[in-house]
């Protein structure tokens, strides 16, 4: 199983000391060696930065942990691959172009008999379950909302709602998916997210020997949800996602959640009423 | 004007010693401050790096100095904004995925009045001409291969060879595309290309004090074709391309050209034996 880690955030923020404990999870204090990468999206562009060395020993983590890069959406992905070789071609977080917006992708599970129908809006490049699944989540998007203008995160929420189960069942399917304005996260089986927010604590590493003052970090207007498979610090309190929970994050905090079959838990109205709280 | 450089090579190769003389030009030797970037083609793989920054003095550009990327195709830029503010999302090399396949794209000229319409297929992330011009490509492309299979780099030559002139009616398009495969270089105003083989030489960076025997960086049966707006090296001899002339390198050696309007004056067989060629 891989590793996922994310972060939406309400002001540009570097992740390098979240990300110096979650890469030792690539080779150092786990067994994830089969490639990584990490996407910063900044308003609409994004930088994606892949590897299919160890994380744990990769020159280019090493440069990502000594050069912030400031963001308010990251998603990162260290691999122990289950479907498909070890190459670039199947390294996490994919990227695709739709609605003129970079949207990425990581999973962390196993799909093996996904085997949907891809009509050639969006082709897996690699050979992976998990690219496949992307592909097929943005195709059936299109197919919704492909001839209107650029759906908000409140639409697309919706839609991954319903479209979520219908690749769940076919095996374990935690994710991560953002496009420059939300970070969708879902767990089927493992996934942990924390707030963060004046006053902000001392923490240290869970996988590395090294603390921070966050305090000294981040500004008292400043607040950022974390998300990892495995808690990535001590010191604050990391909460489990509730098994098929698919939340929505955005400028750092979470503003909608559901759970497949259960009613959605949301801070937004009534579905008829969604075209009148998008235009607001 | 911005400056391009590509690489197709027989081997995979770095071009760390290419790489330090062309960034040189991103605020050292030249004025193009505006961002960088470039592409890393590993078969169906794809690394590409962007930065907003100069150039010459940027931490990404220094690393990759610094560690080699092996790669077969390979395509940079650095920019002087033209159309579009300076942000990550207009510099190129773009991006975008079609037929399973990483398609990217440097662009070097000024396509101001260039406004097609684009039917939702690949839409401009950015704001400039460039991206906008490489979206209506692939459409096209899609327009005309969509419902086969993957076209082959002959197929793809041909309909780049009637779509470019159709862009270069509306201001100066000097361009790179990759799609792994092949790389495919346009020159309406500037382009040069050198062919590197054995015998190697020993030669020097025009934009920087440095030198390499060629000999000891390279097998005697590697072969390769650099391309650049402005010759990157003394020592070996570059050619401009024709007016209006589009090439297509594939595995390092030049295998078709044509200029608009001319006959296309190519390896191949005639139009109509295509598939037979493509099938062999």
């Amino acid at each position: 199983m891989c590793q996922l880690f994310a972060l939406s955030s309400s002001a540009p923020t570097a992740v390098t000391f979240s990300f110096t404990g979650f890469s030792a999870r690539g080779g150092r204090t786990g067994e994830h060696v089969d490639g990584w990468g990490i996407a910063f999206h900044d308003a609409s562009g994004c930088r994606v930065f892949i590897d299919e060395r160890r994380a744990s020993d990769s020159p280019l983590a090493e440069f990502l942990r000594n050069n912030p890069i400031r963001s308010r959406i990251v998603l990162a992905h260290i691999r122990k691959a289950t479907q498909g070789q070890v190459h670039l071609s199947n390294c996490h977080p994919f990227v695709r172009e739709w609605k003129g917006r970079h949207w990425t992708f990581c999973h962390n599970g196993d799909l093996g008999d996904f085997q949907p129908r891809l009509n050639g809006d969006f082709e897996p490049v690699g050979s992976t379950d998990s690219e496949r699944a992307f592909c097929w989540l943005l195709q059936e998007l299109r197919a919704r909302f492909g001839a209107s203008g650029r759906p908000g995160w409140q639409q697309i929420a919706y839609a991954l709602a319903e479209l979520t189960p219908r690749v769940a069942a076919h095996g374990v399917f935690n994710f991560l998916m953002g496009n420059g304005e939300a970070l969708f996260a879902h767990c089927a089986t493992d996934l942990t997210w924390m707030a963060r927010r004046h006053p902000f604590p001392r923490v240290k590493l869970v996988d590395h020997d090294l603390s921070i003052n966050l305090s000294e970090a981040n500004r008292t207007q400043d607040h950022m949800v974390l998300v990892a498979t495995e808690p990535l610090t001590h010191g604050e309190t990391w909460t489990r996602f509730s098994r098929n929970e698919l939340k929505v994050l955005v400028d750092g905090a979470e503003v909608w959640s559901s759970q497949a079959g259960a009613a959605i838990a949301s801070v937004l109205p009534a579905r008829g009423d969604l075209a009148d709280a998008i235009a607001a």
